[in-house]
């Protein structure tokens, strides 16, 4: 399987600015044989908005339906961050969509991020796999990947891959540089890790978008600019490196 | 600009395979922005083939007329290597079209590298640079990047862009982990090298992939498996890391 990652600035709340650059970043992706494409957390509106509470949707909302229709016409699946709205609730969710439309995954983020995330979301509680062309999958969302506990959990499912949404500001490039691929190695899982780059309000994006496989092995790196991502999957990592950490586990 | 870069095995002497690969690659990298795409060295008929000398094509014959039409068609500008015969003698070349299949250069390698590139190729004579969208652009072909004098020579003609075909086997990961990006910085160049990964013969490619920048940032960066890297080169470079080599040079 080939996959995709979009590195590109927020859309900065302009909708229809948003669809445009998922409409060629899934034609591009589609055409390069990827069966899917990472964007960034809360791409719709966009991560730093001020109005997140207003602009959020719900579940099956028309964000979604429009990207449902996107997936089709370009033949190409689509996992993105957006502002959810459930009721009263507002969560940092995420959403997986094959090239038919289907939804795949649906995912909240457990690890809110500082004092804006913890007064504009509710926390989710729970992660979850699914299949994706034969490959167990898992979302994660930012600060997430940063805790080993949600790799292994996903791990304990049976995860080899990780898709992660994130908005990840200056000067934090360590988390893709260092972070990312050692839990990848640590929790033999493809991590997947879709950022922003450029400024958005009073945040500056660090890009460092990047693929990291279990054997520590980088499959794609992008710097500080806008750039997509594409890579194939079906190489064999390294036996010799593959850990079991899940298998090796002893509470204290 | 956007710029592509294409890693991926070499199509092993299979010209119908090549110019498939070189189709969705164009397609993708158009639709994702891109105005050229590089891909490997004497990637017609394949780096490693045992038929070189047969195979080789002159420069405007069948190969590049079809690539010509590719470009055009696909809108995507292409920098490719190729075995090039001009009477009894073969090169090491490469070629670069715009988006509309008019060849913008066209390079032949001035280091070969090793014994058997030494029997099958005579070695070019000199560089040049040609305007890119407003961007002085010049070519090298593998070992070509390892030498500075080549590329202080295009940095003398006000080259900002190298594009570099090259097909670096296990164990030089160094190249494009290290050299690569040492000579971006020293000779205040971007540098796109587009390596092969994969097997071909008696050759294991090593992938890495890479754009790195005259500032030392690492635009793009492939792993060891199949890769399409876009990236846009609009950024602007930290003022501050920007070498002067050319205008501090003193014989010795």
């Amino acid at each position: 399987m080939r996959l995709a990652v979009l590195q590109c600035p927020s859309p900065d709340g302009d909708d229809e600015a948003a669809f445009a650059t998922l409409a060629a970043n899934l034609t591009a992706a589609a055409a390069a044989g990827a069966a899917m494409l990472v964007a960034p957390e809360i791409y719709l509106p966009g991560y730093n908005q001020p109005d997140i509470p207003a602009r959020a949707q719900t579940r099956g909302g028309p964000w979604q339906q429009r990207l449902a229709v996107l997936c089709r016409t370009t033949g190409c699946g689509l996992t993105i961050g957006y502002a959810e709205r459930d009721g009263d609730t507002v969560y940092n969710a995420a959403v997986t969509f094959d090239a038919t439309g289907a939804e795949l995954a649906h995912y909240r983020k457990v690890q809110l991020f500082g004092p804006r995330e913890k007064s504009i979301y509710a926390a989710g509680d729970s992660v979850a796999t699914f299949d994706l062309h034969g490959i167990r999958t898992g979302l994660l969302i930012c600060y997430d990947v940063e805790f080993a506990h949600l790799l292994r959990a996903l791990g304990t499912q049976g995860a080899d891959l990780v898709l992660v949404p994130t908005a990840n500001p200056e000067p934090n490039g360590h988390v893709s540089r260092l972070v990312v691929p050692a839990h990848a190695i640590n929790h033999s899982l493809t991590i997947a890790y879709a950022n922003y780059c450029g400024v958005e309000g009073d945040i500056t994006y660090c890009g460092g978008s990047t693929i990291a496989a279990p054997d520590a092995a980088i499959l794609g790196y992008a710097g500080p600019a806008p750039a997509l991502l594409v890579v194939d999957l079906s190489r064999q990592p390294d036996p010799a490196l593959l850990q079991t950490q899940s298998a090796d586990y002893r509470p204290v």
